[in-house]
């Protein structure tokens, strides 16, 4: 669909010369330091430069609880005409239901954050993520800035993953280089997830660069395209944060410049980076060690296709079954089943991989075994097929672990 | 509201004299025997019997695959005009998703045992749990029905109760006596719960029976009630079965008559039978360790309540926090939030137990220690108050553990 090469792995090991992340697109430079938040000096505090104000786009939670770093970045947005310069974020404190000194704190961290750029606070978006209903340690942040700042670098996207963390096992970076028109274009993103995992309209967090040039509008259409093929196809554990966003900068470093011939270009390389981040999120995802690919064919609608998809995805006992390599075809139709979309059980099918194991209203148990050995893998897919028209969703999710109840059951404590 | 002694407790270990669960109203005998459904000769197979044709209701699941004993039964209370003279039920087989073979052994489990009874085949109802697309291996029933009817006795009550566990921890009996009138009358029933448990118009197995007299359309009215302050309130995993249904019937043994009068008082002793078992079915969860009730109060409609309620009640971050001792309230106003119900942040309330730990906008977490303390209990209480009305909702469910994985990891393999 798009020139593009998808250069950077989720894992974060593979990078674009010194450059990963966000910080593969020209001018853009990134950051990430412990100002001690978290415990043991973990790094805390990523910071994300561009060396000329970006057009801004981004998606917000849709819960409606929302942080104050949620607020107060869609005001600044707003007052800065979709302008920014830098984006700042802490991990270990959510900042979320804190009230009026929440929202104060969300401010400074922006209005500090400029100063010491030179550019305007409206121009600052801020983030945040760890746990709902802790004041945010705004002095921590006050003091740790001007090393921040002293950080940026080209080559330090790397660091800024790792320090948007929570529970996640491993930073998610990737980038992908396009070619837009006559010119090379990069764009870069980073995300982190692990928890309360299912986007509405963004997931956790997610930030994303590219040198291109994209007017406003195309730039805001370009990102809820792909955050609806990446972001809001994935889901750990059905659970909507206060804090999800994905905030997407485009500074026109390159030259490159994305118009309406230009745009399938642009939005295909999003799209990847978007996709590539988002399965890092639900490899990632708390205690997971699948990722399941659920694919619904045979859909009313797309709607339906992607509400069936999504119940199958959210079910624990499909999540379960995976887990414990269980070929458990009949919890796959009675999630389908209750989905609430139409649902014709004579023509319906069910694959695990690609072992049919049930179909024309029988099941194929004597596939049974081949299933369980396909199973073992790490990566598996489930198809069902609903019979009812043709639309089709795919949707991405993990196994449910032991390890997930463990993490969650101890998080605070 | 009615005039109800509630005698027999969900765990099953006290009853009313030598009757209990479904044969403590007059004119019902029950059997509970195996038959080699289960392995280890295990009871698998259990009858209700009324001595006389009685009045028949059902709620079925309202999942879009329903598995044959459902379709079958909906059909023969169609028939009979909603007669009912014997119900028989299996475990250890779902016979859902099984096609023709399936219909037809749904079909011969009533023949059989309505010719053993002597009765028409449309005034057996039956129903089915266990595992989803396994033939049901009917050549076994057929051969122990006879049986089951020579072990049917007033006293076999609990044998029934456990003849139709899957992975249920113990047996769900309950009975209530109540006044009719001028006469005396009982209800009494069981259920079967465990996994896949969210009801949407009726959960898992249930079966209750009353020797009052009830005219059909006033049993149907009675038991919709019921439900939905009982089966319809809980949830375990958020799964709704291909096999869920509950069965009432009413015999007269005691003539006792219920009519628009005397409805309130019979309603009141079903709501509390059905909630008894409900509740049983709660504690009995896979894995489950605490039974928690989710009260919602201050939303705009009964429906939003019910919705925050159901959907704080599915949340696992929720469920594995209680189960943790975890007074994380940032999870229950996270979840509220999502629930797509009106919610006033700076007006709502969150409080575990009496503790109140999220008020007027601002955290209260000096009370976070006390509701530490509480959540070592084993009956927990959650609140959350959203401000936007006058309707309220009170939802249960069990915590989320490390066992409910392992069980349902392991179920088949």
């Amino acid at each position: 669909m798009s020139d593009t090469t998808l250069a950077a792995t989720s894992h974060g090991a593979t990078r674009v010369g010194a450059r990963s992340g966000v910080a593969v697109p020209q001018g853009f430079r990134a950051a990430g330091i412990g100002v001690g938040i978290k415990p043991a000096n973990a790094l805390d505090l990523a910071l994300i430069v561009s060396d000329t104000p970006a057009h801004a786009a981004a998606v917000f939670t849709t819960n409606r609880v929302q942080a104050a770093p949620v607020i107060v970045s869609r005001q600044h947005l707003a007052r800065s005409g979709s302008m920014a310069s830098a984006i700042v974020v802490n991990s270990g404190c959510a900042n979320a239901c804190t009230g009026e000194t929440g929202m104060q704190a969300a401010r400074h961290m922006a209005s500090e954050t400029a100063q010491l750029l030179n550019c305007p606070a409206d121009q600052v978006l801020v983030a945040s993520t760890g746990v709902i209903g802790v004041a945010l340690p705004i002095e921590k942040i006050r003091a740790g800035l001007p090393a921040a700042i002293r950080a940026l670098s080209a080559d330090q996207g790397s660091a800024a993953a790792r320090a948007i963390m929570t529970t996640d096992p491993f930073p998610k970076l990737a980038s992908a280089r396009l070619r837009i028109g006559a010119r090379d274009a990069a764009i870069g993103g980073m995300a982190k997830g692990s928890g309360m995992i299912e986007p509405m309209m963004a997931t956790m967090l997610a930030f994303v660069t590219s040198d291109a040039s994209v007017p406003a509008p195309l730039l805001d259409r370009a990102l809820r395209e792909a955050v609806n093929d990446s972001f809001n196809a994935i889901t750990v554990d059905g659970e909507c944060s206060t804090n999800d966003c994905v905030m997407l900068l485009a500074n026109g470093a390159s030259g490159a410049v994305v118009d309406e011939a230009t745009y399938p270009a642009f939005v295909g390389g999003l799209r990847d980076v978007c996709r590539e981040l988002a399965l890092g999120i639900v490899r990632g995802g708390e205690g997971a060690t699948k990722l399941i690919t659920v694919i619904v064919t045979g859909a009313a609608t797309a709607a339906e296709a992607r509400r069936a998809a999504k119940t199958i995805a959210n079910s624990p006992l499909v999540k379960t079954a995976v887990h414990g390599g269980d070929p458990n075809w009949g919890r796959l139709i009675a999630a389908a089943g209750r989905a609430g979309v139409a649902f014709e059980l004579e023509r319906s099918a069910v694959s695990i991989g690609p072992i049919v194991l049930f179909k024309d209203g029988r099941p194929y148990d004597e596939a049974a075994p081949e299933a369980a050995t396909y199973l073992e893998g790490k990566d598996i897919q489930v198809s069902v097929h609903l019979g009812a028209g043709d639309a089709s969703s795919t949707v991405w999710t993990c196994d449910l672990s032991a390890e997930y109840v463990r993490i969650n059951a101890d998080y605070r404590t």
